[in-house]
Order: structure tokens, then C-alpha cells, then sequence
């Protein structure tokens, strides 16, 4: 059945656990010891654990955090969540993405438009499998006969960052002969179609448009480039070699040319869409179907352990109640994620947007304007790379930036070799296991201040056996689910977009001339 | 001569100047009229502009600019680099990236272990020249009489992410099959170089290594997987296919088994080394040398702009002040930088590297700590991705980040067309517009605060006529030393590293068993 929107009366603003816990002080991890290292861990899906020794957070803070998560009715709130509530109070939808990984409350049904919405994920998810097992296998061909070798995406945003950064990550699992060539172009910048096709066999090249809406000017931009570019290189039929994935409401889907369409809708908010057929589509292509399985697996195992209401036995929760932490108490506007992971290269700006994107808002889910800070900045590269970049200014700068790290025991591939006593993964780790120490020792040197180093920067870790198709679908339910726990806590609408609205229509204004804003003319102007 | 340096007692301190601009109230951008667009503009090197309307300067505050750059002897300092002063105090070093490029002072000559290093430079530059000459014309033949394909970097930090920007920014401008394939291998992960392999024929592979010191632990070990590859795949003399980038005095330099070996040397810093034959060898083998010469004579005349001491009329030296004042006045701790080009994808992660690992420092030249807040967080993605990512927080979340957009007013490559009237550059500069106008004065609605954009953010554009190997030159210079003048504001050393020592103690403790601190070694065993 469908259900409307339970008022809670839970905001922040007057929530007095949330006044306490701001005097709280934070626990000094310089005095962090064996056992605490050790104690301070939750265990995770997919044999992830999360570690906490070096935050702020002691027993005394872990108690609040539990108050502040109950009277905040966190657990409540994600199984509206589940239960198919419209939580997405703005535009007034359901968020369902973590339905289409599994079903988390069984038995709870969740009906709309006319169908049951586990069961509609489900029925995409095999028309995904039936479509890449026969482009993977050959039955399906191109115009002339031959397999396809090639996949591009057409998508931007959520339909291009969390799917690019999956690909990145297990890329690394499947035997190179066994994977077709993946490229996303995103960016409504020429530049961008003109670079990925510049060596592109397009004879041989299946182009997924990706855009919920069907209307996203850069995809529909970049879907005429690219035909022209087929047309050019003798393509007779170049619309039998795109698929769509969109809504089934959308112009795109109403595209009986194309050889196939795939469906997502809108309960699934873009940068929570990897798991849709948004990711599937593409990863079931590179990897097949059985990869994007795993994937869903490990998401949904996760999923599962987030209905844990104990604070220190739920990873994302306390997660996001340390990010609440550092933002509200501490007042530290940063975060930087750092994977020692090659694989998870891009990992980061996908984060990025899934966090700042669904909490960088000054309104309540009442449309008042929050008091308090929200959503913060999110950054980040891979270990060891960053350590030769900007870690000088984590380690020495002004500002105390609070860290993610995320590492394996094991790596993707088999080229390893032990060089001066080591190989390159032990090596790997034993950098991260010394960032995390140093960020919070430190080192004192009074005598020379340059080579001092104050400690006390905070950092957690999540840690798995070996980045695989399963544990990154743990990782990244992970973050979608503290993500949304934060939501909760701050009383924020997670999963619209408001903010990018001014600019698009500013932007129309600009292409039909700037009439009636001399300073966007002005602006226009610098251009011609 | 060789010189030493000369003492300055303008410690930021004890500046009164410094005292006084925190006094300024900003100008209230919402307030910016078609006039104040098209007057606050400097026009930089290689046709650059810089443009600063929507940042909080008027008048008074460029005149206080004024007062502290002149009293803070910002000019001087930049003319003690070029003269071969040893600014870099902490390592008793000389600064001399800017002679990479091309001598700024005319005649003043730098003397350092028994050469001139303008000459000395230029020396390997011709090197350079003769070698990927030689390379590309088929001159240099693999051990099997084959031409090379394909070109791959080891190294890492200022080794691997200048190059690589540079690399991305270009290739567009280079017709396709006339560039060598080029490829990064930068972490100790070993999966990094997995992943680089997987699919390359290492027959017809030259592998550049590059590390100043010759001991860089990443770089040595991924030198010694590449090998192992290479003797796999059969290849008889693998080190002929290798050479190498680094100082005279490292153990690299003294490998006679190389093809061949290139020189830079301490007096530049890894993240100013692009312009070095860091960047030069690869760059010259991807796109020819003529394009790597383009690319130095754009930074050079960026480098000659940099000497006027007119805070108003030097694009990078008011970059740096109005850096300034946002991080001491206004409090700002990040800065974004958002170049509309997709072939500036990976800029932003250079100049993150450039500006965070060379003012993220807590003490000043004098080895005393600072009191005031030094380098800002720097973090940026193309546009118009970024539009669908992390933008909402840009325009709706509770802190204000500054921005610096960079644009072009021509596409790098041919593709483009006109669809729903406008080409895709045009869509593409209309959305930059579009931001930088919404950003500024942001849009009320008082019924409906998600719909509601408080306006008075930040931000400031560069723009060029093209992205070239000139323009970039320029565009990379613009940035090196508006970080190197924002040093020199701050009083700090822009040029060492410091904070990065630590980290590699740790590691090396902890691959020897991390006996005697029992914290390392309990987070070491998280790993095992």
C-alpha cells in the first residue's frame, strides 16, 4: 500500500540531547592504548569492520550519541524508509533505493504506480541479466554481424560518478579478457565526447543513455554528438546501438528505436542509483551480471545491519553520529576520504556528491531554516598518493581535518613481489597503519617547530578483507546509509536537490540572451 | 654567484596592515553592477583574464592589498627566487622552477654545483628534444626493431600529478595518432599497476622513472613490478626500456643499464616540477616537443606578468591576496576550483597537491609558530559535473566556499553542433555564467525556503581564449605563484614538506615489526 508522510516532532533546533552532547568534551586520542584500539569496532557486512580508536567518542559520548539517535527516532525513520513512507518530503516521493539491492523488512510490501516495487526491480534486474548475457555471449550483434566490444555511458551526475567509480573498483576483479571496454562521457564539454571517441571503434560501441528524467541537457547533448559521430563513420542505424535508462514516463523511454530501455523511476534519487539499473546496465556489460549480483548482495547485507538500533554496534550510524560530532561540537567544516585503494581512485568524488548533495542544506524537512551547521565538505584521493600531496597540511596545517581511511588485507589482483623485506601490500598498509598513528601521536619537537607535530587529528578506518564486488557494495551502502542517518539527525530532506535549480534556469535564460539581468549579459559577454 | 638569504622582519604577526584588513567589511556582492563586472578584470599572459567582481573586493580593500603585499615585500621576495636566494630556508635551498622556463631577470645568472642552472636547464631541455625526437620518428627502436607505442610514468606526488594534469589538459589539442599512448603508475598498491599492465604491450613500452632523491619507496617498487612484468612477457633487456628523470646525485642516476637518464635537481620542488624534465620527458614523447616548448613559454610569460608589484594589475599576486582574505577575514577555510573543461579534469587535483602541501603549515620562516589560519582546503571537479555533485552544497549548504571557475571561450577538438539552438560550447559557457551570476545574488523566495538562495558567494573566473599548451603554461604559472606570493604573505616556506616526514618514519617502523610502540603495532595487526 502506499502511505503518506508521520510529522515527526523531532527538530533539532529544540532538541535538548543535541544541546548536550555539544558539551561534551571530546576524548584525547592521544592517550588511545592497545585495548582501546583493539575495543573501539564494529563489525560490518561483508566482513567489513569499522574502526574507531582515534575519534573523539569514549563511553560517556557513545551513551549521548544513543539518547541523541533515539529521541531522534533515527531507526523509525529508516524503516519509514523501507516501508515506502514519502520521506522525500520536498518532491513528495518514496525513497526506495535500497530496495532495489533486496528486500530489507520482509514481508513489507511497497505499492506504487500501479505495482509492487521489490517486484519491479526485480523483473529489471533479469531483463538486465537476459540483455548482457546475450551482448556478452554474441547473440546480440551489431548492424554488420560482430560483437560489440565496447560500452559508453551517456549520463551525468549521479548517473555517471557512482557508476564510473564502481567500474574503477572492480575492474580489478575480472580477468581483462573477460571484460568489455567501458568509457563515460559526462561532461556537456565537447571536449569530453571528442576525447572518449578519439580512438572508439563505434561500429562496435553500445552507447547506454542514462537520465531519469529523459531531459538532462547534457546527456541529450551528448547522445547528438555522439550519433553524429556514428553517422560519420558509416553507422546505417546508429539508434540500434543505444539503450536507454530512464523512467518509464520519460521521452526517452518513448524511443521505440533503441534496442533496449531499462528502467529506474523516481524514488530512486540519482546519486543513490548505482544499484538500479543505472549502475547494472553498464557493470553487467564490463563485468556480467553475476559482478553487479554480488554487488546488490553486499549492499543489501549491509542494509540489513543498519536495522541495528545500538549506536555502537551499527557502523553507518555511529558513522554519521562522529560526523555530527566533528561538525556540531568540534566545528570542523571538512572530511577528507582517504582509500588505500587504487581501485577506489575515484570512490571519493562519488562520495562526494552523495554527501554534499543530500546534506548541504540550510532547510529543515519543515522548511524552516536550520541553527545549526549541516552537511560538510568532502574530499579526498587515494593512499599512498595523497601522502605526497596535501597530507602536509592534514599533518601541519592550521585546521584539524577529520580522515576516513578504508583499506584490505588482500590485493584485487595477483602481481605482488616482495622488495627489501616486504611486498607491495604489506607495504600499502603499513603506510596507512602509520598515517593513522602519527595523525594521532604526533611527534613533539620543541627545537624545531617545523618538525613538530601536534597529533591529535582524528581519524576512523574502514577496513576489509579484499575490495570485491560484495564488500564494495557493503562500502557503499555504508555511506549511502550514514548519509541518510545524518539526514535524520540534522532533520534534513536527504534525498532532493533544490539547490541546483537557481543555476539551471539561469542558464536558459543566458542561451536565449540574458534579457532583463544586465549583470548575467555582462557575464554572458566575456564569452562571445 | 650562489647567494644567501637575506633576513626579512615582517613577521604577518606583528603587521599592522595585516591588523587593519580584518577590519574591512567585504563588499556585498549582491550588489555588483555591469559596470564592476567589466572593471574588475587584470589581464594575465597568453591572452588569460582574471576576472573578480563576485569576490568581496572594492577600493578600499585593494588598496589595503596594496599596503600589506608592499609591506610584507611580496615582490622582493619573488625577486630574491629568481636571483638564486635560498628561499626554501628549511632545506637551505634555492627556489628556481621559474628558470625551467626561461630566465625572468634578465641577466642575472644563478650559480649552483658549479653551473649555471639557466643554462643548465636549457641543456636538458635539448636533450629532452634529441631523445623524444628520437623516439617518435622511430630513431629509437625497441630491442625486437620496433617502434615504441606506448609511455609510462612511474612516479609519484609532484612526479605523478602535474604531468598527468598536463597530459589530460592536452591531449585534446594533439591529433589522435600523433601521440604516444601515455599511462600513470603512481601508488605502492600494487593493483595500480596491475590495472596500468593488464592491457599494455610492454614489448613497445618506454617506462620513465621519476623521483628526485632516487630512494622513493613507491616508485622503486613499482620499477621492480614492471619488471618482473617485463621478464614475463619475455622482454630480454628490460632496463633498456627504461629510463629514468632525477637528480644528478641519486642512485638512479648512477644506473648505466638506463636508455637513458634526465636531470632536474633540489633546487625544484616536486609540485613545481612540471615544467622540469619531470614533466618534459613524458609530455615531449606524448605530443611532441614543440607542444611541451609551447606550454613553458606560456608559464614564462605568466612568470614575467608575476614582477609587477601592482596589486591591481597582477592577476596571481591578487588571487593570493584576496585568498587571504578570505581565510583571515572572513574565515574561510576552503576554496573550490571549478574549471568549465574537461580537459582540466585532473587539474584540480595538482593544484590541491601545489597549494595544501606548500601553505598547510602551522610555522613561519623563522621556525616560530603562526597565529593565524594558513592554506585553505582545496578541492574541485570539472563543470559542468559538478553541477550535478556537490554544487547543492555550494549554493544551499550552511558555510560559504569560495570559488574560482576557470573557462574557455573555444573548444580544444572539432567536435561540436548546434541542438536546440545552441552548440555545446555554448551550453557549456552559458552554465558557467549561469553559476557564477547565482552564486552572487542568489534568488529569494520567502514562501518556500528550499527554493530560497541567500546569494553572496564568492567566486572569481580566469578565462581564456582556448585551452593550449601557452594558455595552460600560463594557467599553471598563474597558480604556482599565487601560491608561492600567498607564502609569502603568510611568511611561510612555501617550498619544503615537512609534515610529510613523520608518516614515512611510522612506515618503516611498522615493516620492521613496530617493536617499541605497542598503538602502531596494535593498528598494524588490524592489517594482518
Amino acid at each position: 500500500m502506499e502511505r503518506t508522510e508521520k510529522i515527526y516532532f523531532n527538530n533539532l533546533d529544540s532538541c535538548s540531547e543535541f544541546d548536550f552532547l555539544k558539551n561534551m568534551a571530546p576524548f584525547d586520542i592521544r592517550n588511545t592504548d592497545v585495548q582501546r584500539v583493539k575495543s573501539c569496532k564494529v563489525s560490518e557486512a561483508a566482513g567489513l569492520e569499522f574502526y574507531y580508536a582515534f575519534t573523539p567518542v569514549d563511553g560517556l559520548i557513545l551513551d549521548q550519541f544513543q539518547r541523541l539517535s533515539d529521541q531522534q527516532q533515527v531507526l523509525s525513520k529508516y524503516r519509514e524508509v523501507l516501508s515506502g513512507v514519502r520521506m522525500n518530503t520536498g518532491e513528495n516521493r518514496m525513497v526506495l533505493h535500497h530496495l532495489t539491492r533486496g528486500r530489507v523488512l520482509a514481508n513489507v510490501e511497497v505499492m506504487a504506480d500501479g505495482t509492487e516495487k521489490g517486484e519491479f526491480y526485480r523483473s529489471e534486474k533479469l531483463r538486465i541479466k537476459a540483455f548482457s548475457d546475450d551482448v556478452r555471449s554474441g547473440k546480440i550483434l551489431n548492424e554488420e554481424g560482430e560483437k560489440y566490444e565496447h560500452v559508453v555511458q551517456i549520463g551525468i551526475g549521479g548517473s555517471d560518478l557512482g557508476p564510473r567509480a564502481v567500474w574503477h573498483a572492480l575492474k580489478g576483479i575480472v580477468p581483462y579478457e573477460k571484460q568489455m571496454d567501458v568509457r563515460f562521457i559526462s561532461n556537456v564539454d565537447p571536449d569530453d565526447a571528442a576525447m572518449v571517441m578519439s580512438d572508439l571503434d563505434v561500429k562496435k560501441t553500445l552507447f547506454i543513455l542514462v537520465s531519469k528524467s529523459g531531459t538532462t541537457q547534457e546527456t541529450l547533448t551528448n547522445m547528438e554528438l555522439v550519433l553524429s559521430v556514428m553517422k560519420k563513420a558509416g553507422v546505417k542505424n546508429p539508434d540500434s546501438q543505444m539503450i536507454a535508462v530512464t523512467s518509464e514516463t520519460s521521452p526517452l523511454a518513448r524511443n521505440s528505436r533503441f534496442a533496449s530501455v531499462f528502467f529506474m523511476d523516481d524514488y530512486i534519487g540519482g546519486r543513490y542509483s548505482s544499484t538500479s539499473a543505472v549502475g547494472g546496465v553498464v557493470l553487467s556489460l564490463a563485468f556480467g551480471y553475476d559482478v553487479f549480483s554480488d554487488f546488490l548482495e553486499g549492499a543489501h547485507e549491509e542494509d540489513m545491519c543498519c536495522l541495528n538500533p545500538s549506536v555502537s554496534e551499527n557502523g553507518p550510524l555511529l558513522d554519521a553520529m562522529i560526523g555530527v560530532f566533528y561538525r556540531n561540537v568540534l566545528n570542523m567544516p571538512c572530511t577528507a576520504i582517504l582509500p588505500y585503494s587504487q581501485g577506489l581512485n575515484r570512490f571519493p568524488a562519488h562520495l562526494q556528491q552523495l554527501d554534499m548533495e543530500s546534506n548541504g542544506k540550510s532547510v529543515n524537512r519543515f522548511g524552516e531554516k536550520v541553527a545549526y551547521c549541516t552537511g560538510p565538505v568532502i574530499f579526498g584521493e587515494p593512499g599512498t598518493n595523497g601522502q605526497h600531496s596535501f597530507y602536509q597540511l592534514l599533518h601541519q596545517g592550521t585546521d584539524i581535518i577529520p580522515l576516513q581511511f578504508i583499506g584490505f588485507r588482500k590485493n584485487q589482483g595477483k602481481l605482488d613481489k616482495v622488495i627489501n623485506g616486504s611486498d607491495s601490500r604489506k607495504k600499502l598498509n603499513a603506510n596507512l597503519t602509520a598515517q593513522m598513528v602519527a595523525f594521532a601521536q604526533g611527534k613533539s619537537n620543541v627545537s624545531n617547530l617545523s618538525n613538530n607535530f601536534r597529533g591529535g587529528r582524528y581519524s576512523s578506518l574502514i577496513v576489509g578483507d579484499k575490495l570485491t564486488a560484495r564488500s564494495l557494495g557493503a562500502l557503499l551502502s555504508h555511506y549511502e546509509n550514514k548519509v541518510m542517518f545524518q539526514g535524520f539527525i540534522w532533520n534534513l530532506n536527504s534525498f532532493d536537490q533544490e539547490g541546483v535549480q537557481l543555476g539551471k534556469i539561469l542558464a536558459s535564460q543566458v542561451l536565449s540572451g540574458a534579457e532583463g539581468n544586465a549583470v548575467l549579459k555582462a557575464v554572458s559577454d566575456i564569452f562571445s
